[in-house]
């Protein structure tokens, strides 16, 4: 049996949690939280403490807070040598404070409160300090997910801001599309089987190759006609911006 | 039954025949094609004609030819007063010639030839000069979806330029994520769940609700460290104008 401790009460720690609590292997001792527990379940409620130096003896201590607070955090722990991972796309393994044994345990997914999650379909990037905690760091993994990813710090930077293009930016042009059909009393559901089609198709092909569009045919003609409808500044830049970008990636290339 | 010909025998015109096909009260009775047909069933290739002059008579002609032909084509038919309608997203309904009745049938999703399409799940946008054939077309989409819409001629332009922004610019994003992993050696496959996700989230939560990351955040570290990891000038102008967007968005909103 593995024990952990859960350092952080919010979307990521809940939804970790209930994927621990599923397992045989793996048995969640103490959750921290610095405020009192909304809305969760009591076992997880019965779990809680509100301070650091209450945290008992634990095989992996698991840093599910902002960014900007795990450096803090784990300076504060009652405990030295032991395992401390972060859960952080963004952070290098370094922030951990030196007295303990760093690692990354970090889940390339986004997540929302409401929203239930199956850790089978979520890659698992993992790094440690030293071998047998990465071993360690495996065995937790695949408790919950077959796709455990060893990802140093370097390349979960470059994966995060992929990400940020793939997702966050990608979301932004769901907004804008979204936009557009309410100031035209057009539900904007009409567009989620597009928008779904999209997604689940550059699995089978590269993005390249699925390309579509006036831009991708430099159909300057319907471009122009589509500059004309946007009123909106930002909109009208961004439209710019994408377009020159992919007749810039595809120029003369034969459709 | 409603007899159909087709005009056109490219990816649209290929999932529409099978569409039909599957159904009890439709019957394609001629495909026009201006080449000899590739690799399609024997029964399509043995309704293929090559010369538009020797189209027979239908319920409904669908021409599924580029943008581009649609005009050139309608004005071709040896005959008149009978219901002609394209399929395109971008072009009015007008652009039929008047000799015939003017119609659309516009399927709301991208199609490529290697891809099996389920028609069930895709939203058909119809238009018609008069009521009596609009209920045409109605009977038509329900006959291979249960999403059919009445959309006029401005608003699938609406539609049209959202789905530029949704699908077109969205697979660009899904490139230049593509690109940054490959550059850096990591496989892109590590990012399908976090897409798919990305695009399914939207079907429960309005796109704004569900954004996060840096520039969310407004984390202004994050950004800048992210900007000079980009070497790439255009993928650099992308990350810029889109943060920049979201930050106005959001402003200094609470999360």
């Amino acid at each position: 049996m593995t024990t952990v401790a859960l350092i952080g009460a919010g979307n990521l720690a809940t939804h970790l949690y209930k994927a621990f609590r599923n397992t045989e292997d793996i048995e969640v001792v103490q959750v921290y939280s610095r405020s009192e527990l909304g809305s969760v379940s009591d076992d997880m409620n019965n779990r809680c403490i509100h301070d650091l130096q209450r945290l008992t003896t634990a095989d992996i201590y698991i840093i599910a807070v902002s960014d900007d607070a795990i450096a803090e955090v784990s300076k504060q722990f009652p405990f030295t040598d032991r395992l401390v991972v972060h859960t952080s796309g963004s952070m290098p393994m370094e922030v951990i404070e030196r007295t303990n044994k760093a690692g990354v345990f970090y889940p390339l997914q986004s997540f929302s409160k409401e929203k239930e999650v199956d850790f089978q379909q979520i890659p698992l990037c993992i790094e440690a300090e030293n071998e047998g905690d990465l071993k360690v760091l495996e065995k937790l993994g695949r408790a919950i997910s077959p796709k455990v990813f060893h990802i140093n710090s370097a390349q979960r930077k470059v994966i995060h801001l992929s990400a940020v293009f793939v997702n966050n930016f990608t979301n932004h042009l769901y907004h804008i599309g979204s936009e557009i059909c309410k100031e035209n009393n057009i539900p904007f559901e009409i567009l989620h089987p597009l928008i779904e089609e999209t997604a689940k198709k550059i699995q089978t092909m590269n993005p390249k190759e699925a390309q579509t569009g006036p831009a991708r045919r430099s159909d300057q003609k319907t471009i122009n006609s589509q500059l004309q409808q946007l009123s909106n500044k930002s909109q009208k830049e961004i439209y710019e911006l994408m377009t020159r970008s992919i007749i810039a990636l595809y120029g003369r290339e034969k459709l």
